[in-house]
């Protein structure tokens, strides 16, 4: 089965005023992530802005063209990040990125931005 | 250069009450595309939900793993049209779908609700 990504926006900030010495909150979401326990065939990417400024942090997991592609926002870098990787390695486990309902994690399900249909 | 899809959300509410007999403004702004002069190239795809549902009408416009992906919302199927095809046109005679910032429609500078980078 074909791995997926998570693109995470590392400009993101999270509604908080910007400070040129501080990281962006979106650039703690993926440092968070990277130091967690992704299982394999889940690959992060750091992204400069996924047009989703005023639902920050984002993300978006994408898995090729046979799978859906969702995007999610108003994360929280240091309360969401088992919930995120729980909810990518559901998703790395399909098919097409359609994940049951129940299956999600309560973040996915309430904090959904938009998703797009497979490619193919 | 691969052609482009708009996907076009035809479950979108748009705030409106539902109306059982009534088609949901999301299958309006399908049929107003599909009645519109779409170049070569452009191909149009109802979708049943996005899950942008608080941000209805949208559309996704996509064109294969190396282009990146733009969500669109609170579109109006009487009003915004011209623009969507104007705006679709410039995003398929890209190689990447990143159109120059001056020459976006207007609904496409300030309605984004997301962008997802190529896959490949």
């Amino acid at each position: 089965m074909a791995g997926i990504t998570i693109n995470v926006c590392t400009t993101c900030r999270r509604g908080v005023p910007d400070d040129a010495e501080a990281p962006r909150p979106g650039t703690d979401l993926l440092n968070a992530l990277e130091a967690a326990d992704l299982p394999e065939g889940v690959t992060l990417r750091g992204v400069e802005c996924l047009s989703a400024c005023s639902n920050g942090c984002s993300i978006a997991l994408t898995g090729g063209p046979g799978r859906w592609t969702y995007v999610y926002g108003n994360l929280d870098p240091a309360e969401h990040v088992p919930e995120i990787v729980q909810g990518a390695s559901a998703y790395a486990a399909t098919e097409d990125g359609l994940v049951p309902w129940r299956e999600r994690p309560v973040i996915f399900r309430k904090q959904s931005i938009a998703r797009i249909p497979p490619q193919e």
